[in-house]
């Protein structure tokens, strides 16, 4: 059994995903985890995978620790209940966006100064492309940057009580101001989702013979367009300023674009083109690289795979033989045929003598 | 050797990534191929690599096709110069727009009818994150689809060359108008390269605790901006009139997202988010799955690996024994951990089967 940082009870209020992800952690390492969800079947799913026990209403608990993981929606309601019922719980919510919710509950009558200073806003950048207590799984949160977001009254003890149970969920801690939160999310979450959506939207009333020439570079663009709307329309109307300020730049930059490609031999045209370019290539690179490691070139080795099983498996087989480790591996999709690439990605280092393992043993490599 | 429809010899004018990587693959079907570059390093560096010999001003050649790779700018002015200089040959260019290339051939007063019959517009989708002959590859082309564009004009003896060459190389040929062809592309890859290029310039200035926080939504959506600034700029300016379009109608997408984050509480703002969020998914819904398949909802199973050398191997070849095709695989990257998880995509049918599998053999399913 994994050690743990808490003592318990933790109380799961809200067992979608996440919350439910959390319980089966906490309790996988021992701790007394117990559930609450407006929805019945929601709460028995979490308990039936191991998430905890189900609090029935006639149950008396005094809980170290209870986390909300509701929708945003009803965060601050919910998180301002469980101040109130559980006096000596730390209480900390998992939401998306931060500022609302904490100006919500700094407006509350109900709480006084030693129930806000048990509050901990705080948002585990996790997330699956399913949602439910049934797709939950403790590992969740492994190698995430989980965000505490302590307020000026949060005491040390609660804001300890928070980090304790992010550590040991396995996420790496980091602190901001809820308002330093949104804007970040903002621009690395929320601002890729709607550019993402707005680009897909396009496909709409593509002809097929247009869709056919698709190539990675579209499906990559893409591929959060298919994220759930129910759980965006909330995070996108509360972080709606920071998210606002973003967009006005891109429009900015949109309405120069147009401009200069309505006039694509006028002078200067091909200096605008590039400047976009540019600024992409270096907003790009400043994106830090695996594991929190500075942005890292990976060399690219490309091999000739049929498209069958175990393909894949004999050549990283014969890379890990050779004790080279991929950083990275893609596939790439393409129409029609039954053999494909795969690109791997090593430290440029290593490039060459992985070059030389896999043709000795007969791969096709293709450079 | 593979067998080959063409007879030879090839003439490639332009050696840069494309034109050695075709000079390369008919080269290894036992084609006589003839290079030539306006720079002598490029020339020099496709012979070293085995793209065909190079040209000296003194021979005289009669090709059956002349494969031209020159840039977007150039590609017209060089084709008519290989019409005139070639009177029996099949020209072709690869440039990745076509209308404009069309147009400017069809003004030329040297071209007559029976020059412009042996012009046929083609565009491999193919590229790597590298450019020039050294970059270069015989399989480049592999499974790739490559539009041939013929024209009014084009006689069905070139037309058939053309296409012989793309088979020959392994490539999924299909047809299209050159007006199609560049709303086509535009579409699908030159307006994500710009839209990844705004996304990714507003990153410039962003704070490094913003930039922490990134995920795979981040990178995914930003990947090309990491393109060549070059070749892009010549491409956008030469399909301007195409990309313009679908710019405006983001544009207007755009607006009405503003107005609505700008007023996240009025009377039909949350309506709108779905909106947009909704046409993300179904547009995305519309790119084709691999192979030129209909879109395929593939199952995830995510598996915690040590990040080291063997274990995806490892994890790959236990799946490869199970006779279990992997669809995709995607390595979750995040900050500061040695440890991570894969996400092997599978046919639906066989998700199961593959838990229960990797599950008996000890390795750590998270579900």
């Amino acid at each position: 059994m994994p050690a743990t940082h808490l003592a318990g009870p933790i109380l799961v209020i809200g067992t979608g995903l996440l919350g439910a992800s959390i319980g089966l952690g906490l309790s996988q390492r021992g701790l007394s985890v117990w559930l609450q969800d407006p929805s019945p079947t929601a709460q028995t799913v979490a308990q039936d995978i191991g998430a905890g026990r189900i609090l029935t209403t006639d149950q008396r608990l005094a809980p170290e620790l209870v986390v909300v993981g509701a929708p945003p929606d009803v965060t601050a309601q919910v998180v301002a209940q469980a101040l109130l019922d559980y006096p000596a719980a730390t209480v900390l919510d998992i939401a998306s966006v931060k500022s609302s919710i904490l100006a919500a509950l700094l407006a509350d009558d109900r709480l006084d100064a030693a129930a806000l200073a048990r509050y901990v806003g705080t948002h585990p950048m996790a997330g699956r492309e399913k949602s439910g207590p049934a797709a939950a799984r403790g590992e969740l949160f492994t190698s995430v940057p989980w965000v505490m977001c302590s307020h000026e009254r949060t005491s040390p003890e609660s804001l300890k009580t928070a980090e304790a149970m992010a550590i040991d969920l396995g996420a790496t801690v980091s602190r901001m101001k809820a308002k330093e939160h949104d804007e970040s999310v903002a621009l690395i979450s929320h601002f890729p989702q709607v550019a993402s959506s707005m680009i897909a939207s396009r496909l709409l009333n593509a002809p097929g013979h247009a869709l056919a020439l698709a190539g990675n570079g579209l499906r990559d663009t893409t591929r959060i367009a298919a994220s759930d709307p129910k759980l965006w329309i909330q995070i996108l109307s509360h972080n709606a300023p920071a998210l606002v300020d973003i967009l006005h730049g891109m429009r900015d930059d949109l309405g120069r674009l147009i401009g200069t490609l309505e006039e694509p031999s006028a002078p200067g045209a091909l200096l605008d083109l590039a400047q976009l370019m540019g600024e992409g290539n270096a907003g790009h690179a400043r994106i830090p690289g695996k594991h929190g490691a500075p942005p890292q070139a990976f060399a690219l080795v490309t091999v000739v795979v049929q498209d069958r099983p175990g393909q894949i498996s004999a050549l990283l087989s014969d890379i890990g033989a050779a004790g080279i480790n991929v950083e990275d591996l893609r596939m790439e999709h393409s129409a029609g045929h039954q053999v494909g690439l795969v690109d791997v990605s090593v430290i440029p280092g290593r490039r060459q003598e992985l070059i030389d393992v896999l043709t000795a043993l007969e791969w096709k490599v293709v450079q």
